[in-house]
């Protein structure tokens, strides 16, 4: 068997928890006994839960020690799990406790060198933040060194500068430096003729990015001492397009210096962030060598000097983003099996980590509901779904069949429970009370929405009342992007719950996405062909003038164009103005008048403004796309909402101005 | 009359939206004339809206203009409002729009130069972030030149990293500069002998404070040029205790460098931030020589050079925090003005900024819901308000009748509604879905904390309701901090609403509060005694051991202890370990075994894990205390939650690394 063949058996004892069978130790042993051998430990960490994570690693340093590796390589900040966020400076006994895992994982390791990251507390009284993000060097029973991370996201998800302190210097620094560390004073920046760094800092090639975020290029530093390898301990979630990105510019540095570069990735999710590992070795010439799985742990053995690894498949659309998507299109198939991913194990993490086992959904028959239901039993397993038809006097034969079939396809556990006198009692009880008030207030609506929001808040009473009775189970908010984006999500209602599966997913995609699920799950075609056909509509008013229930798209816009809205502010960063000079893949095959677009770019802008808060309130989802409503990943103030969007010209200010002249 | 009662009537029809008489600006003009003489325009913006904070700003320049001032001075982003977030990068029109009124505005000013902060979009592809956080100088039609802030603060609810690159340089630079800042190329880091910085820039002195955040202190630069008066424009938002260091601060700069400093700060809420304006000048000797009122709008006159000023009273706690808190103590008086205007301003600023109007709530009886409903009397007005008693069959008659008493007092909008059909429909529902569950799963409760959230979500499902059917009106969420820190609040229930007023007051300081609400506003006494003696309970569920409705500190513990314990974690940083060695006011007074102790420590740490859940969905609110869990200021991922809050020792680490050997 070759190193890849004995490396799979290996990895599989590994994760059943299973000892490894000394052959195969032995077998691995005698291929990395020439050197330079390095393990990429691609491991799903804990946040804050550092004897967790302390366990895994001293695994891997055992296993790598046994079979005689240089050097063992894990994630950024591995005994910490990133992001840690805040936590640090509240609960500072969580970075004491992973000072003493490090000093004792330290011990444990003899002449096969890990890296391992940790938050390193600063001197006391030192200027600027408390700690820095750091990798310590471990060897022969002692920490040898300490790299320190120099550049700190601090956008989108990322935070880094609120609790760390820009490191001033890069590569190797004494280990009496530790927590101590004050001014730059050893003669290389090398260790053994490793030059390592942190995550974000191989993010700044002046030469590879049009524009810099940084002005220090800790790479260019370390390779004016010549490195014979570049390691990078990296914690780097996956979003749309991120691939593309990271594999040519890992490329570049390794071509650009003519050094091999090691760079190991943390994998699984914590809270909004999924990680998907795919740790990666470029050659000298910047030809990829090797390549770990995405969204799986995997330990991958690489001599990155003689070139010696294996390139594991991307995960389908981390693949084809390589290509950068310049326009907008409803093919989202390349991306679909990456979406499946982020998402599955986004819930499992957050299920896993949470020490949360079950989940209860309503099955409407519509589409949101039904794509969680299938992700739920994919992450957390069937038998742990509860799906609930809750149907009202509005619900159709076909919605109530619809999600019985799904529930049955699924093998997931499904009962059907009338929410009807729940309306009943709620709507009587709510006009007496509405009566009282209007003798009181001006400003009752003519057409309310009031019953619509009574339904979706009795369904939520429903599966909130199971949640309660039943042991570590949560409801499930089924609110997808597109719907988000315009506050069309019911507060209390089918916007509340646990966790929010598809809260970054738009709706033209959750079609596509739809039919994926039916080609490529091991249980084909699970949801019902009617499911993906039918026009969303929530089901919760009729329609009066075709007496059928209202179609979400009359009442919004439709999803094409929405969606390409939403991608257009998100990817480009077009504003009004801008959307309105834009020709729409909608207006391609369908003719609208400028008056019909200029609505609903008004009501898109107008909805999104009022829609601000229900952000602040939704559930822990996962982000999937470039860039989402997330609250970890978009900030803005609710009071905020009533932006001039459209922009102004000179003579409305001038005109203003001159009353003040 | 002399300056400031000319002032206060100018002050008073600006405020009312009148024309200023002839006579008081002679008046002023007259006094004014000698020259030196500055306007602190400490103004409440709405963040993002440019236009209205513009006109607000035109309109002060017009009029120090007319009283022949040789500055005005407006805050730290005077035209955006601070904070803005991510909002700059999401919607850059804004950003434009900010320009083209800076420009505007420049052209409107005459001999009167006006400091006006804006949002600076740097040149397409510089190095770093997008912008930077300017101060615009406008004079004789035109910009003179930038000043740019150097040190972002990146901690708490601040985020200035996310968006601003940092500013290399200190001082003015000249106007060729706006948007295409390289390097810095001025002569003079003054302008006309004035050294003008942007809030955090003055936060930095080394021998002030013992621990500095930065390395650069821009006012020691500017200091070396030596200004005749150094002025700072400033957001910074009040919070328990900082009125002492900033206080402290500004005289030590001005004494140390023998140079007067103007400090203008904003006034007003944008979300979680409330800014308490208390615009001052210090002499060079480090006296106070003039300071604005707190929590109001004001258009202060000073002339630092000759020591003239008005030293209007700051609010009491603001005042008293003058002395540092060193220990924990149940005496709130000295904080409660503060705590009262706080939030008060909080709540009136989102619902204007918001165009919210009225408020319902559930008026229980007991304190939480009590003081919300002061507070929004009080905030947006009695008319505006409508509380709702919702009775079950365990509310007693005094409960009915408190809460009826108190919105009498209070002149708000009452009714009762009982949730009683609403309580048995539920049950019934939920009775025969659970029977289904159960057949499928097991773990079912055994005393079941349903029935106790059916009520919670009834009655929200009632207020929401309310909501839904009338215009402009949000329900109040009444969940207070002590609660919150336990996760002692009902999702979709009480902790739902569209702003929760008291989620930063710990319960122990309700009671305080109550009581110097009685007190203090104009119709004393409005909240009934028995709401304050009557021990807090949520009414939810029976003792079966007492057959009255539980208390809740026996399902919690005693609120003096818990409130001790979340200010020991907040202002002291205090641990496990610390707590457990702590001696709590609470022991002095009562006698409690160390296995008491513990076995609420671990409640706490335990509950507190789990909240963060419920934290991470809170509705927005105000941040009150030196420490806070609103989402903006606190950032934990909630998988993070089971962390080792006790730490551990090298003998169990050495114990599980043995097996690793």
């Amino acid at each position: 068997m070759n190193l890849y063949e004995l490396s799979e058996i290996a990895d599989k004892r590994f994760s059943n928890g299973e000892e490894i069978p000394q052959n195969i130790i032995d077998g691995i042993k005698n291929i990395v006994s020439e050197g330079g051998y390095i393990g990429m430990a691609q491991i799903n960490p804990i946040a804050g839960n550092v004897e967790y994570n302390a366990k895994k690693i001293a695994k891997y340093i055992k296993y790598s020690s046994k079979i005689g590796l240089d050097m063992v390589v894990f994630p950024e900040l591995a005994l910490m799990g990133y992001p840690i966020e805040d936590t640090i400076d509240r609960h500072p006994v969580i970075v004491e406790e992973n000072i003493k895992w490090l000093k004792g994982l330290a011990k444990i390791t003899a002449k096969t060198t890990a890296l391992v990251g940790f938050v390193e507390p600063r001197k006391k009284n030192a200027e600027g933040k408390k700690y820095f993000n750091s990798v310590a060097v471990l060897k022969d029973g002692k920490i040898q060194g300490i790299i320190r991370k120099s550049l700190l996201p601090n956008y989108s998800e990322f935070n880094d500068y609120r609790y760390i302190e820009p490191s001033p210097v890069v590569g190797i620094q004494p280990t009496e430096t530790l927590g101590v560390f004050e001014n730059p004073v050893s003669s290389s920046k090398l260790f053994e003729n490793y030059g390592i760094s942190i995550c974000e800092d191989c993010w700044n090639n002046k030469e590879f990015f049009d524009k810099n975020l940084y002005e220090k290029d800790p790479i260019d530093e370390l390779a004016q001492e010549n490195p014979e390898v570049f390691i990078n301990c990296s914690a780097s979630p996956t979003r749309a397009k991120k691939e593309q990105l990271k594999h040519n510019m890992l490329s570049f540095i390794a071509k650009r210096y003519k050094t091999p570069i090691v760079y190991v990735n943390q994998v699984g999710a914590i809270d909004n962030c999924s990680f998907d590992g795919s740790s990666r070795v470029f050659g000298a010439n910047g030809e990829l060598i090797a390549r770990a799985k995405s969204f799986e742990e995997q330990f991958l053995i690489v001599n990155p000097k003689k070139g010696v690894g294996k390139i594991y498949p991307l995960t389908k659309g981390l693949d084809k983003s390589l290509t950068e998507q310049k326009v907008f299109t409803l093919e989202y198939e390349s991306d679909l099996e990456r979406t499946y991913k982020t998402i599955v194990q986004g819930i499992r993490d957050y299920f896993n980590k949470c020490g949360l086992k079950r989940a209860v959904l309503g099955l409407s028959g519509g589409l949101d509901s039904t794509v969680c239901a299938v992700l739920l039993a994919d992450a957390i397993g069937k038998e742990n779904v509860f799906g609930v038809s809750m149907p009202s006097h509005i619900t159709s034969k076909e919605s109530k069949s619809d999600a019985a079939e799904l529930a049955h396809n699924l093998g997931i556990n499904f009962t059907e429970a009338s929410i009807r006198p729940m309306i009943d009692t709620t709507t009587e009880c709510l006009n007496d009370l509405f009566k009282v008030v209007e003798s009181k207030w001006d400003g009752r609506y003519k057409t309310p929405f009031t019953p619509d929001n009574i339904q979706a808040r009795s369904r939520a009473m429903f599966l909130w009342g199971i949640s309660n009775e039943f042991a570590s189970c949560i409801p499930i908010a089924t609110s997808d992007k597109s719907e988000l984006y315009m506050g069309y999500a019911t507060i209390n209602g089918d916007m509340s719950g646990g966790f929010a599966p598809i809260a970054d997913v738009p709706k033209t995609k959750l079609f596509a996405f739809a039919r994926w699920m039916n080609e490529n799950r091991e249980i084909k075609n699970a949801i019902p062909e009617a499911i993906i056909l039918k026009k969303p509509g929530a089901e919760l008013a009729i329609d009066p003038k075709t007496g059928k229930p209202l179609i979400a798209e009359d009442a919004l816009m439709p999803y094409e164009f929405l969606d390409e809205i939403i991608w257009r502010v998100e990817n480009k960063n077009e504003g009004y103005n801008d959307l309105l000079e834009t020709t729409f893949v909608y207006e391609k095959h369908n003719q609208i008048s400028k008056e019909q677009k200029i609505e609903w770019l008004d009501k898109f802008f107008r909805r999104m403004s009022t829609a601000l808060y229900k952000w602040s309130i939704l559930p822990p989802s996962v982000i999937v796309e470039a860039r989402s409503i997330n609250k970890n990943d978009y900030r803005q103030p609710i009071t905020s909402g009533r932006i001039n969007y459209k922009g102004v010209n000179e003579n409305h200010i001038n005109a203003i101005l001159s009353d003040y002249l």
